[in-house]
C-alpha cells in the first residue's frame, strides 16, 4: 500500500515488478481504476522492460484519491494505493481543453491561444541538436509543436532515427519486433515532452504517418491499436499531450481504411485517462477527414486558402487550427516556399477570421538541417512576428476571437475583422487592402475606446488617429435602397500601406 | 434602291423617313433581311428621331449582299438595296468570338487576349472629361473597358449625367418617358463605341446595373426588351461590343426575377445580327448567374479569390474573365482598396490559371473623378504592369493559356503555371511562393528551349539561371512509393523574391 502526494495535473507513477518471460506487452495485462468519492477512472498500464510495470496518472481534481490495479498476473493484480493530490505547482494550469466553442482553454480556465510550429521529428535527431531545438523553443514564442512518435523518412530526411521504437531483430534498420515496443525510445520521448511542458508548450503528437522506411505505417491494424494503447498508456498523463491521429492520414487511406481511424480514435477514448484534445490533419485539402464526428475535439487542416478560415467553423461547428497555411522557406516543393510576409499574413488573417494558423520554416540548409522536420535554428522571419503577435493577443483576449459581421456579407469576406466574446476588443487585419480610413464595425454605442494602429510586419503599435465619423451615402439596387448613414461614433485614418490592423479597446473606467 | 459598298466588319448604314407621329418607338415596327447566296440575315431597324428610319449591318463575308425592308408603315416596306462587302480596313479585324474552348479571338483569327479595365459612367461625364478618358485610354494599354447605357448613381456617383436616356417629360431627374428613348444620348453613346473601335478597344457594353436614382432600373420588363431590342438595333453592328447583360444582376432580382434575365438574352440572340459575346456579372460570389447555358458565350465574373479561377472554368467550361478581382485604391469600400501589387499579383495569377482578368481603379479624389466610374487619368501603379504583362504574353500567345498541371494536384493549386496550346510557351508565377530552384512542369524532351526570368512588377526580363537537373527522392506513402527522379531537362535558380515568373519558349530551329 501506497501513500504518495501530486500536485494537480501533474503525473502520479506507481510501479511494480511483474513477469519478465514470454511477451509482457502481449500477454501480460495491468491496469488500474483511480477512485475519488463517486468516480472511478480506468487508467491502463504499461510494461517498461525488465519485469518493470508501471501507471501514470494526473489528477484533475484535488483530494483523496485511491487505486487499485487488475492484471493476469497475480503479482500485479489488487495492488493498491492513495494519492494525495495537492494544488497545481505554479505555472501549470493543467490539459488545453476546448472552451467557447471554436476556442481552447487550459483546465484552469486561463484561455489558450494556440501558436504553433512544426518540427515532425526533432525528437530522432542527435541530442546536441534537440538541445538547441529546445533553446530555440524556449526564445521563439511557440506554445504548440507539432511532432511525431515515428521517425521521419522523406525528403530532405534520410538520416537515421536516434531510436528505434520496436525492438530490433536484426542488423537492418527495418528489422524490428512491432510486438515489442522499444522502452528507451518512449522513455526519450516523453522526457522531451515532459521538457516542453515545464516550457508551457503544448505537445501535439503525431501518432501515425506516411513518411517510412522503416515499416512503421506499414503495421498491422492490430499493431496499430497496440501501439495507441502503449502510448497512451504512457503519455496521457503528461498534460501538455495533444493527440494527432495522423499527419496527412488520407496518405495512408490504402493500408489504413477510414473505418480504421475511427476506431483509432475509440482506443484513444479508451485508453486517454485525461481525454486530451484529438485530431486529423489531412493532406489533399478534399479529403478532409468528417471533422463533425464527435470523438474529434478540434479542426487540424492544411490548406494555403486562409481567407476559407469561417467556412471551416461554419462546416464543423468546432475549433479551427490550421496548422500548415504553407511554410516559410525556399524549397523547390510549393508547400515550403512562401515568404516570411506571406505566413506572417496568413496567420493574421486565420486570427482574424477566427481560427489559428501553424508555423513552419522549410529553407534549404546544405546538410538538410531544416527546422520543420528536425529542429535546431530558425533562420527566417515570420517566428517574430507570430511571437509579438502572441503576446499582442494574449494582453486582451479572454474568451477567442470571433470574426466580425458575416462571411458572405461585404466587406468581411475581403478584410479580416473580430471581436473578443461578445463586447472584448475588436481587431481589423486589412493585409492586401489599405483604405485611407476606416468605419465599418467601428463602436457605435457611445463608448470610449482605444484604438490602436498595428503595423503586423514593421512590429509597431501606434495610436491611431481618429476622426469624425462619415456619411456613407445610401447604395440604391434598383427600387431597393442599402445601407447608408452614419455607421459607427468615429472613424479612423489609415496611412495607405498594406499589412496594417487596428485594435479597438473599450477604455475601462 | 440603293447600292453601296462597305468593308468587312465596318457599318452599313440605310435611313429612309417615315411616320413621326404616334410614338414610332413603339408603333412602327421596321426591320430588314439581308441576303447572301442562301443565307438570310435578320436585321432589326430603329426609329433615330425626326421621321428617321436606320438600319445598320456589319457584313461578315466579303461579295455582294442583297436586303429588302418590311414595315408596318407602307413608306418603309419593301424599300430594296445591295450592298459590296470588300476586304477589311487595315487594323479591323472584326468582333471577338469565343476559340479553342476557353479563350478568344477576333473574327479574322488573331487570339485576343482580354486586358480589360472598368469606366462604369464614363461616357456620362462632361465631354471634356470623356476626352480625357479617351487620351488615357490611348497609352493604357487596356483592350476592353466595360462601361454602361444607363448612367450610374452610387456612392462617388451623384453628379448629374450628360444625357438623358429617354425623353424628358418634366424638370426632375426621373420625370422621362421610358418608351421613348433619346436618339440623342444613344447617338452620343455609339459615337465612344466608334472611337474605341479604331482604337482597338472592345466595349463590354454593361445593358442593366443597380445603381440606379432615374428609374432606369425599375422600367417594366416590357420596357426593358424593347430597351435591348432598340440598343441591339443600333450598335449591334459595331464590331467592338460585347453585351454585359448586367453588373450585379443579382441585386435586381427583386425587379427582375431569374427568367426575366434569361428572357434578356433570347431578345439579344434574336435582334444582334452579328451574336457579339454575351455575358452576365454577379454581385454576391455565391449569386453567380448558371454561365453553363447555352445563350452565355463566356463567365464575367467578380470574386477577390483568383487562385479559384481553374474551378470556374471547370465548373462551367466557358471562357473566364474575372472582371472585378478588386481593385486598385484606398476607399473604405474594400472592393476598392487593394494595393498596386496585389491587383498585379491576381493578374498574373487569374492569366497564369487559364483566365483573365479585369481592372479598376479607385483612388479617393476631392471630386469624386475616380477612373473606376467616370474615367479621366489614371492615378495608380497598376495599369502599368498590366499593359506590360499584355505586351509580353501577346509576344508568344497564339492559342490560349491552359493551367498546366492539375488544380487538385500539388503544386498546381499553389504556383500558378500554363502553357500555350499543347507545345508553345510555358508561363510560371510564383506569386507568394519564393523556390530557390524550380523544375517541375519543366520541358523534359530533350528540346532547346529559352528560359527568361520575369519580375513582374519591376517589370525585367532577364535570361534565367539554368542550372543541372535535380533527383527528387520519391515519398514514401506508406507501402506507395510516390514521385521521384529527374523530372525535367533543365532546372532553374530564382533570385529568392516574390512576384517572380518564368517563360520558357520553345526555341525556333
Amino acid at each position: 500500500m501506497t501513500n504518495s502526494t501530486v500536485a494537480l495535473w501533474d503525473i502520479f507513477e506507481f510501479s511494480a515488478q511483474g513477469p519478465s518471460n514470454g511477451n509482457p506487452f502481449v500477454d501480460v495485462s495491468f491496469k488500474a481504476e483511480f477512485i475519488f468519492g463517486n468516480r472511478r477512472v480506468y487508467v491502463p498500464g504499461f510494461y517498461d522492460g525488465d519485469g518493470t510495470y508501471r501507471l501514470r496518472f494526473s489528477p484533475d481534481t484535488e483530494g483523496e484519491w485511491r487505486f487499485v490495479t487488475s492484471s493476469n498476473a497475480a503479482e500485479l493484480d489488487g495492488l493498491e494505493g492513495t494519492l494525495t493530490a495537492g494544488p497545481p505547482r505554479k505555472g501549470v494550469r493543467g490539459p488545453v481543453r476546448v472552451q467557447n466553442r471554436h476556442h481552447f482553454a487550459y483546465a484552469d480556465g486561463t484561455p489558450y491561444l494556440p501558436f504553433g510550429t512544426t518540427c515532425y521529428a526533432w525528437t530522432h535527431q542527435p541530442e546536441a541538436m534537440q538541445d538547441e531545438t529546445l533553446a530555440t523553443l524556449a526564445k521563439a514564442g511557440f506554445n504548440k509543436i507539432r511532432m511525431a512518435v515515428f521517425p521521419k523518412h522523406y525528403p530532405y530526411n534520410s538520416n537515421p532515427a536516434l531510436h528505434n521504437i520496436y525492438e530490433k531483430t536484426g542488423d537492418g534498420e527495418a528489422d524490428m519486433d512491432f510486438d515489442r515496443p522499444n522502452p528507451v525510445a518512449f522513455r526519450h520521448f516523453e522526457n522531451q515532452i515532459g521538457k516542453l511542458a515545464e516550457m508551457g508548450i503544448e505537445a501535439d503528437i503525431i501518432l501515425f504517418h506516411p513518411y517510412d522506411r522503416w515499416g512503421y505505417a506499414d503495421m498491422t491494424p492490430e499493431q496499430d491499436c497496440r501501439f495507441l494503447e502503449y502510448i497512451a498508456a504512457r503519455i496521457s498523463a503528461y498534460r501538455n499531450v495533444w493527440w494527432s491521429l495522423a499527419n496527412e492520414y488520407d496518405f495512408l487511406l490504402n493500408t489504413k481504411p477510414m473505418e480504421l481511424w475511427h476506431k483509432f480514435c475509440h482506443v484513444l477514448e479508451e485508453n486517454d485517462h485525461m481525454q486530451h484534445l484529438r485530431s486529423i490533419h489531412n493532406g489533399n485539402p478534399a479529403k478532409n477527414y468528417n471533422h463533425r464526428l464527435p470523438w474529434i475535439t478540434h479542426v487540424c487542416i492544411q490548406h494555403w486558402d486562409v481567407k476559407q478560415t469561417p467556412l471551416w467553423i461554419e462546416a464543423y461547428d468546432k475549433p479551427v487550427i490550421n496548422d500548415e497555411p504553407e511554410y516559410e522557406g525556399n524549397l523547390y516543393q510549393s508547400w515550403g516556399n512562401i515568404s516570411a510576409e506571406e505566413l506572417t499574413h496568413r496567420f493574421w488573417t486565420t486570427t482574424m477570421r477566427g481560427g489559428y494558423a501553424g508555423h513552419g520554416e522549410t529553407y534549404n540548409d546544405p546538410d538538410d538541417l531544416i527546422w520543420w522536420a528536425k529542429g535546431g535554428k530558425l533562420h527566417g522571419e515570420a517566428w517574430k512576428r507570430i511571437k509579438w503577435m502572441r503576446e499582442l493577443l494574449e494582453e486582451d483576449v479572454k474568451h477567442g476571437l470571433t470574426m466580425l459581421g458575416d462571411y458572405y456579407a461585404f466587406p468581411y469576406s475581403r478584410i479580416s475583422a473580430c471581436q473578443d466574446g461578445e463586447d472584448g476588443t475588436r481587431y481589423f487585419y486589412f493585409g492586401e487592402h489599405q483604405p485611407a480610413r476606416w468605419a465599418t464595425g467601428l463602436p457605435n454605442d457611445g463608448g470610449q475606446y482605444d484604438v490602436d494602429l498595428i503595423d503586423t510586419w514593421n512590429m509597431t503599435i501606434e495610436p491611431a488617429k481618429i476622426v469624425d465619423a462619415y456619411y456613407v451615402p445610401p447604395t440604391r439596387h434598383g427600387n431597393v435602397t442599402r445601407g447608408g448613414g452614419v455607421e459607427s461614433d468615429f472613424a479612423v485614418e489609415l496611412p495607405g500601406r498594406p499589412r496594417l490592423a487596428l485594435r479597438v479597446r473599450p477604455r475601462k473606467t
